[in-house]
C-alpha cells in the first residue's frame, strides 16, 4: 500500500468556517476539531466540495490547509488536503505546500471548465500535480456529477498507477458501484478507495468499502459510526435503520440547500461555522426553523450527542 | 401488501427467443423455462428491456405474454408481464390480456418519446393502465437512464399509491440508492420493490432489498443465488466475491454489446435464443469467441452448472 | 435529386385530430386540410412528433396515413408519412402501406428506447425500413433532444446515402447549425433537408435552408410565410419582426404546454382537433384563457387570417 | 445603452500566448495585436474560454489583462476583460483591476463547480462582481455547455438589468436562438449581445445580431468579415459560402483539438503563441501536418492574407 495511514472508516470532508461577513474564520478550526474529536474522528479531508474549495481564493485555501495541518499534527490526526483546481499551477502550489507541512495525502479532482478529452490527458494532469508532492500519497477525486468529466476512471486507473509513483487511491463520489468494485480490485488491490456518498454508505460497506469521505461526518458522525459498527457486527437490521435515518436527513437537507443545512446542523451541535458563500445560498430563518423542527421530530439529538454527551471516542 | 406472491429473491427479466431469421420463436420458451427451473427460478418478468420489448410488435408482445403465462401456469410460477409502451392504448390492451390470462402482476415504464412533464401526468398514465387490469397488481418500472424521464419517483409515489387501488410496487432500475431506500419505506412499507441493476445486487440487499428483477438471472442465476445466500448467512466476504465475479462478467458483456452477449451466454448453457434485433447488433464471430474465452478463463461454468449439473433447486 | 417534389417552403407537421373522448377523429382531416389550403399549404408531414405518433396505435397511425394520403391526392398535395417507431417491423409495415397508397415520401426517426450504438447500426435500421418502400423517397428524421440518440448524423450520412438507393434527405430538428450546413452540402448537395425548429426558421433560411417541417405551420402559416417572403426579398428587418413574433408565441406556448396550446390555436382558427393524449396534458380553462389573451394582445389574428380572411393562397 | 463602444462586429476572444515551456509569454501580445490590427480588428475579449482562463493563475490573468489594456490603449481599441471564476473574490479582484486600468467592459461566466441553484443566486453573483467595477459596463457570459449551469437566462435577465446599474449585456455562447432573440429584445432593447458560436455567425446576423465574440476571429477574421459584409450587402449566397468555408475549418479543428488547432493556425499566419496547457493536449506533428494540408487544400491562405497581404483595414 502506498497510501496514508487512515484511522477509522469515517473521514469528514470538513466544512470551511466563515465569519458572519463571509471572511475566512480560521479561529473556528480548533472548535470544529474538538467537536469531531469528541465524535471519534481521527482523520479529515480539507478543502473539498463540502469545504467550498471552489469559492476560496488560493491564498485562503493555503491558509486553511496550513491551519488544519497544524491542528491535525497536534491531535495526531491524518490530514488529507484537497488541491484540485481548474488551474494546475494552483494545484501544484498547494501540493508543494501540503508536502512541506506534512500532509498525510493530497487529492485532486479533474480540471472541469476546460476538460480533459481522454484518459491520457487526465493522467497527465494527475502526474503533474503528483510530481509536485512526490513523497506524499496522491488520491484522485472522482466526482463526475460535479465536474462533468466523463472519462471513465476504470479505463485509465491502471495506467495512472503505473506511471505515477505516489498514486495511492481514489475518493469516489459516484453512484456507479461497478466502478467502485473495480477500484477496490484494481492495481492488485493496492488502492485506498474512499467512498463519497453518505446516503449510500451501507451499500459501499457491503461491497467491501473500508473507508468513506463525506460531509455527513461533520455533524452526524455518531449516527454513521453506529451504522458502520452494526454492519461490521453483522446486525444489518440496525445498520439499515441508521442508513435510513441518514437518508431522511439528507433528503431534508437537499430540499433546503445541502451545505447551508450542514452548517446549520453543526451550529446546532454548538460550533458556529458561519454562512455559505455565493453561488450557494443561506437558509432563510423559516428554512432554518424547518430544519431544526425536523431534527427534533426525528430525535436526532440522541444520535449525535447533544447536551454534552456523545457516543464516546473510538 | 397488495402485491403478487414472489417466490425467491431473483426474478429473471427473460430474454425473448428469436429464430435465426429474426422471427419470434415461441417454441423456445419451454426450453428456456426448463433451464431457469433447473437454476431454481420460480418467477419471471416477461417483455421488459432485456426482452427487447421495444423491438416487438404489439401482436408479438401479446403472443409472448400468452406463451409465458401458459408455461408459468404449468410450472406453478409467478409471471409478471411488462406492458409499458409509448402508446398507452397498447399498454391497456396488454394489461387486459395479462389479467384475463392470469398474470401475477403487470409492470409499465413511462411513455418516453413524448414524456410526462410532471408527477401528475405520470400518475395519470399509470392510473389509465392500472384500471385496465384492476384485479392485477400493478408495478411501475423506473428506468430513467433509458426513458429520459426525470420526474423523481420519490415525489409522486405516495399519491400514486393512494389513487391507484392496485398499485403494488416498483421495479427500480436506477443507481440512486436514496430513492431505493425511500421506496422501501414509502406507503407504510407496503410496496414491493424489485431492484434492477445486477452489478449492484449486494448493495441493494444491504439496504434491505428483498427481490430483484434482472437480466443476469437468465444465465448466471446460480452465481447470484450464491451471492444472496452468502449475504443472508452473514458471509459478506463470499457475497462480495460473487458480486465481483458478476461485475467482471457484466463489464465484459457491456464492452461487446450487453444483450447480444446475454444471448450468447444462454447459448453456452444449451438453449438457443437466436440473435438480437435491430437497433441492437449481434456479436461478430470474433466477439463471441472473446466472450467464450472470458467465460473459460474465469471458470464461470462451475458457477452456472455446465455439463448438465447445476446448483440444485431452491 | 432523389427526393419528393416539394411545393412551397413550409410543410406543417400536422396535428392529429381526436374526438373529445380521445378517440381518433379522422373526419376532421378534411376541415384541417381546408384551413391549411387557405393558408397556402401544399405539402404535409403526417404522424410526426406534432402528430403525437407515439401515442397512437399502429392501426391508428395507418388509418391516419390512409386518410391524409386520400385527402392529399384529392388536393394535389405532397404527403410525407412518418413511419418511425421503436419497433422496426411496425415501421416497415407503415412504409409498405405508404408506398402502396402513393406517399410522396416516408420519414423515420431512430429507435429510441433500445438505441443504436453506432452509425452502422443506425444505417442498418434505415436500410431495413427504406427497403420496405423502395420506390418512395426516404427521409431520416434527426431529433436528438427527443430520442436521446447521440450518433452524429454528419458521421454516417454519406454512407447511408451510398447504401440506401432511396435515401433522399433529412428532417433536421436540432439546434446544431453546423450539422445543418453539413447536410445541405453532403452527398453532392443532393439531399433535401427540412429544418424543424420554428423559432430558428430565419436562421435556417440564412444558412441556405430551402424548406421546413414544423408544428407552427398548423396555425401560424401566414406569419411564417411573411417571414420567408420578406427574407427572400432581402427585407431582413421585416423577416426578423415576424420571427420575433413567432418566438414570443412559441415561448408562451412552451410555458403552458406546447402541443396542447397548438391545438387550442387551431381551435381559435375554427377547426376543433380535440384534446392531446397522455402523457401530455391539456390546458386548464385558465391556461386556455391566458393563451387567448396573449393572442389578442399580440394582435395575432391579423397574421393568421381570423374572421374568414386570410393572406391568400400562394 | 449602458454598454461599451464597440468597433466593428467581430471581436476576437484572444488566445493566450505561452512560451514553449508553458509559461506566460506576454511579450507576444504586441505581435498578436499587430496581426489582428492588420485584419481589421479594433476590439478584443481577453482571458475567455479561448484564452484558457481556467488554466491561468489569478496573477497570470491579471498580468495578461494589464498587458492587453496597455496595448489596447496604445492602439485605441476596445478591450473587454473576462473576470469569471469559480471564486467570486477572484472575480472581484480582477474587476477592480480592470476598472482601474480602463477596461471598456468586464464579463463573467457563472461559478460552475458549486453552481447557483436559481436566477436569484446567479443575479447575486453578478451583482457582487459588477459592484467591484461600478463604472465599467458589465456583461454576463452565458455558456451552459461548458459551465453546466442550467438556469435559463431569459428568466432572470430583466431582474438583473434592473438591479445591477452597470449591467450592459450578454456574451451568448449557446445554440438556443430563441434565447438569443429574447436577449436582443429584452430590457427595452438596451442590451449589447455578443454571439459566441462562430459556425452559427450568419444565423445570428440573420436574427439581428450586431456583434460577435469568438475564437475564429484570431486567425480567420478576413473570412468572417467577408461573410458579414456580404450579408450586410444582401448577398446571402456569398455569405453562405464563407460560413460554409468556416464550418468546414471548424469541424476539422474540432476533430484534432479545437484550441490547439487555433494556435497552429495563428502560427501559420506568422505569430507563435506556443502550446496549449493541460488539461488540453497539443497537436502531434502528424495532426499539425494534417491541419496544414487541410488549409492548403481549402485554399484558406487567400482568405486570411498570407504572405504579408491581408484584406485591408476596416
Amino acid at each position: 500500500m502506498r497510501g496514508a495511514i487512515i484511522r477509522g472508516p469515517l473521514i469528514p470532508a470538513v466544512l470551511t468556517p466563515f465569519a458572519s461577513d463571509g471572511s475566512l474564520a480560521l479561529s473556528q478550526v480548533e472548535q470544529q476539531a474538538a467537536l469531531l474529536h469528541a465524535d471519534g474522528v481521527r482523520a479529515v479531508f480539507v478543502g473539498g466540495t463540502t469545504g467550498e474549495f471552489s469559492s476560496l481564493t488560493l491564498e485562503e485555501r493555503m491558509a486553511l490547509a496550513e491551519r488544519w495541518l497544524r491542528v491535525g499534527r497536534e491531535m495526531g490526526w491524518t490530514v488529507l488536503i484537497h488541491v484540485g483546481a481548474n488551474c494546475l499551477a494552483d494545484s501544484c502550489a498547494m501540493a508543494k505546500q501540503a508536502q512541506k507541512l506534512g500532509a498525510a495525502g493530497i487529492a485532486m479532482l479533474s480540471p472541469h471548465y476546460l476538460k480533459p478529452a481522454s484518459g491520457e490527458a487526465l493522467i497527465a494532469c494527475c502526474a503533474q500535480v503528483a510530481a509536485s508532492a512526490p513523497e506524499t500519497p496522491f488520491y484522485y477525486y472522482e466526482i463526475p456529477a460535479w465536474t462533468g468529466v466523463d472519462v471513465p476512471i476504470t479505463d485509465w486507473i491502471e495506467t495512472a498507477y503505473e506511471r505515477i509513483p505516489n498514486f495511492a487511491g481514489v475518493k469516489y463520489t459516484h453512484t456507479d458501484l461497478l466502478g467502485f468494485q473495480w477500484l477496490l480490485q484494481a492495481c492488485g488491490g493496492q488502492l485506498q478507495v474512499f467512498y463519497g456518498i453518505d446516503e449510500h454508505l451501507l451499500a459501499a460497506w457491503a461491497l467491501g468499502g473500508q473507508a468513506a469521505v463525506g460531509s455527513g461526518y461533520n455533524f452526524a458522525t455518531p449516527l454513521f459510526y453506529r451504522l458502520w459498527q452494526a454492519a461490521e457486527k453483522g446486525d444489518l437490521q440496525a445498520a439499515r435503520r441508521e442508513q435510513w435515518r441518514a437518508a431522511r436527513l439528507i433528503r431534508q437537507m437537499m430540499s433546503l440547500g445541502y451545505l447551508a443545512s450542514a452548517k446549520e446542523l453543526v451550529r446546532l451541535r454548538g460550533v458556529d461555522l458561519g454562512p455559505v458563500r455565493l453561488p450557494l445560498q443561506n437558509l432563510s430563518p423559516e428554512q432554518a426553523a424547518e430544519l431544526r423542527r425536523f431534527v427534533t421530530e426525528e430525535g436526532l439529538e440522541h444520535y449525535w450527542g447533544s447536551n454534552g454527551q456523545h457516543l464516546g471516542t473510538r
